[in-house]
């Protein structure tokens, strides 16, 4: 039994290998190729513990990071859906639980639970936590994006209200970071009419 | 004032974005690729909040967490120091120490000292979190080694004594876990031998 619970966590470790092969639609800050949702969801870790004092509301930072490290996990099964695909964006929700369901029920119950508690309460972003974890999520692809003349803004073409939709939780959730979100949003609509 | 602070932590999270070109020696289990620094500190912070009730003492995981997200952000400069490399081992800690100064000195000097103290405990391996730490860092690599007929123990031509001596924070700080390396270390010399 006790060993059977250890082969299960292995398990389970063994299948989030798998999350380095999801690609992302973000490039790295050098363009030479997309993000895998492993190695972003380090990066929004590391920005977490970082960035920590601009939180709108006071956060616990060590949910934040537990949130952070299994917030797309799901993703093995259904895939990244890009921000800004409608399509795709209809039947992500259903696509997750199922993905939830599987994922997390590898891990011994009682563990599975507690990481799907995280991940839902990071997707229903209600609690300050949730919102400042959304609001990472958000501010991390945005400084990919910066130094490659506006990155996935450019190449998908994306409107000023898209943008500043996606980004909306960073308004409300690290409002010192706004005023550069805005910035940089005017600069490349202010590029892309003058060119 | 405050703008210059807010500033220097964006800089050092675009420069911590390079973290996902420096690659280890390990492959993923699907053997496609070598493995990034970046998505390997994602996999151990996953690995530590899984097997905590393995460590042999007991850990304080918001630290482990954050300890496991910058153990590896001096490789930006210093590069990956393959373990079983002697003469780059012989250079690691120098070249480590001035990619510490640099790279955590980007940050504001609070932000920055704390996280390169956190990551000089991991390096010190002394205290309960850092052996954790260290033992999961161990047994990641392990778990994408196994699928693939030992991964860099072949590929190496790595002798059981070295394997053994890499492995041993795993024995020490999550003995639990020891007999399954020790099952696959026997196994893979033994069919090393009746090849």
């Amino acid at each position: 039994m006790g060993q059977e619970r250890l082969h299960q966590q292995l398990a389970f470790l063994v299948e989030a290998d798998k999350l380095k092969n999801i690609l992302r639609r973000t490039l790295l800050t050098d363009g030479s190729r997309r993000e895998n949702s492993a190695e972003h969801s380090w990066h929004l870790a590391l920005a977490a513990m970082v960035l920590e004092e601009y939180a709108a509301a006071p956060v616990e930072l060590a949910r934040v990071l537990r949130m952070l490290v299994v917030h797309d996990v799901v993703e093995i099964d259904a895939g990244d859906t890009f921000a800004y695909d409608k399509s795709g964006n209809a039947t992500k929700e259903e696509r997750e639980r199922r993905a939830a369901e599987r994922i997390f029920g590898i891990l011994p119950q009682e563990i599975g639970g507690e990481l799907r508690e995280l991940w839902e309460e990071f997707e229903e972003h209600a609690t300050p936590d949730a919102k400042f974890a959304h609001a990472v999520d958000r501010i991390q692809p945005f400084l990919q994006n910066r130094p490659l003349k506006g990155g996935t803004w450019r190449i998908y073409d994306l409107s000023r209200e898209e943008i500043l939709a996606r980004m909306d939780p960073v308004r409300t959730a690290l409002p010192r970071l706004w005023p550069i979100v805005m910035e940089a949003v005017n600069e490349f609509f202010s590029n892309l009419h003058s060119e």
